[in-house]
């Protein structure tokens, strides 16, 4: 893995334009100038593709759609592919109804995205599978564990192949992959999926991380996954000698860990496997 | 009371549909992960039935309305009484504005509600009356003290006889009733009305514990609003502890409280007096 | 300056009605709660002017952008201007794209601000400039500097004398002025740049600061921007001591200090210099 990811991210201050859901964009905001990005906001078709002709990269969430972000998300998809700016997709919650489903579809076959990171069953949707998606938490019988991680890791990199992308696929263990090479990474901790927003956090986090490091996309979005459930694991631990705390205070310990994020802290404490 | 209301909630971890506004709608999805439930959001016409067909419970807040939401709370609405679900209305601002008024009533008219969670005023407004909200707090005049309790209840038990819905009057000392039952509960701290949202939070926290206890909405409910009171008691004595402490922190360790708390903790912290 | 600007806020406690972005409009209301206000939040339409009317103040932040509230803002703000009432302009992005633009000169131009905040950037593409902004932040080669001081101040009155508005162009050093009269104000931290919202809650509490001290316009303004800065600063000094913290715990502690701000507090931190 290249050995300045980071400094490249805190050196070039990427400007991502994110398009999102309003129920965590405050904490996407915030976690992308945590880690060294910068962050425009607007979904509207008047102002999408001229605000993310000034950004180098375009992050796509579609956890809460309506008809005037759809246009929105097809317009700056399509402007920043013009320009070969980095696209993220998080395909939050498809599955889970048809307009996600549908939506999610739509913008894989209108955009060509650099990286998509969802969860098992989010990305099992996408592939054209049925996808059972209990809200927007991976389906239990569809998790990732050491059991079936090879074959997880088969289907990621059909994923990848199929949809051009470098895929995140997230969970108790996430594997980032391209069509031919993977990583396995095992950072984290439970206590993540009792906050809302880490997914979309880092899905930021790559954007940033993939634009300020566009010759390395597969090492750029696991670093980033790595670095997200780094910050997990530091602030779990600053957790246990809260007295009195809880999921809240660790939501902010998070991003504090972020904003701390360096390519020597993620050296040391990243748990990456090449599969 | 049930004694293992909260157990229930970590147990089955209930998912709640939202449509909420977007001012508190992180802090709400947040505690709800907190009090052991599981949160969507979806607000869109497209696929407010479908996302509330997968829920047990769905919790519409009418604090930032407008047309294309009130359709989603139509929607959802009458989805979720078709299939029995728990549905929370947290009429925010009823009676600051003809839309917010009407909006109500026309949920009142068109939904069958299990829990209405609101302060005086709003629930003032939804009775018919004239309804003066300064904003979204209780009116000055219009707030429950020792001396007009009696005549609250009465006025929330007949709102519940009309709405046919379990009522939670909030304020400096809280009302929960049916139509014949009533609980004042004196948990709560006046901090509490410095920060945004601890009534959005709440009627979060009331839809998980009443998806959770189905049989016991009036205790389950009581719980909830107790809980939550609990929870800024907690949270104030630990604020009181901080160095340079504020409203922000507070916000947090009132969170961090409701991630927290236990039968166990409510039992020996509840302040509920049968009426 | 007066002497009472914040006791004023505490005691008359302003409802301030806010058309503002998804992104930080939680932290504006908090920190409107925070500062000594009391915040309303609505968008749409159909409710729009009613609300501003039972408000002091308005406070319009163009952050993300679409036809339903810019009609809003349009409406709110003139039956504001009718009843005589505060109100605030955020032009967010102003310069970053057409829409963004012609709304913030199409608001300009309908209604009568009292007090407009944004960076260099920003308000350069007010005065009709080229305005190069690179997202949301004070382009780099346009910022407030000892050595350009005398002329941005300059400008600064210029645009209050075009505008009939105070001006507050915020930035590493603030100026706060009217036609005439103008303060430099050297309060604040670099690192309040990496958490979003600062200048979108600043605005918050100058639409506080100046519904409680009408008819001290401009004092009230620099007392925002100073207390906003100072807040910046104890929040700063707190996060030093405070292991493992990063920007998230920052943000936290800035609305935490806000919250603690008095008249003595601001006067004995304030670096406020006459112009």
């Amino acid at each position: 893995m290249e050995k300045k990811l980071i400094e490249n991210v805190r050196q070039s201050v990427p400007l991502v334009h994110n398009i999102t859901n309003y129920v965590t964009v405050n904490d996407v905001a915030n976690i992308l100038l945590a880690c060294g990005g910068s962050p425009i906001m607007a979904d509207d078709a008047e102002e999408a593709e001229e605000i993310t002709s000034i950004c180098g990269g375009l992050n796509i969430n579609i956890g809460t759609l309506n008809a005037r972000t759809i246009e929105s998300m097809l317009l700056a998809g399509k402007r920043a592919n013009e320009l070969g700016h980095i696209i993220v997709l998080d395909p939050v919650g498809a599955g889970a109804s048809r307009l996600r489903t549908e939506t999610a579809m739509q913008l894989l076959e209108k955009v060509r995205f650099s990286v998509i990171r969802g969860n098992v069953s989010e990305l099992k949707t996408l592939w054209g599978g049925s996808g059972s998606t209990k809200g927007v938490d991976a389906d239990l019988a569809d998790r990732v564990t050491e059991g079936n991680l090879d074959e997880m890791v088969e289907f990621a990199k059909k994923l990848s192949k199929k949809t051009g992308a470098v895929i995140a696929m997230t969970g108790a263990i996430d594997i980032v992959t391209d069509e031919s090479k993977a990583y396995a990474i095992r950072n984290g901790n439970p206590l993540m999926s009792k906050i809302t927003g880490t997914g979309c956090m880092l899905s930021g986090v790559v954007a940033a991380y993939c634009v300020a490091n566009p010759d390395h996309l597969l090492d750029a979005t696991a670093a980033a996954v790595a670095a997200m459930g780094l910050s997990g694991e530091i602030a779990f631990e600053r957790l246990e000698k809260t007295a009195l705390g809880g999921t809240s205070s660790y939501r902010t310990y998070i991003i504090d860990a972020m904003s701390n994020m360096s390519d020597e802290i993620l050296k040391e404490g990243m748990k990456l496997e090449a599969r």
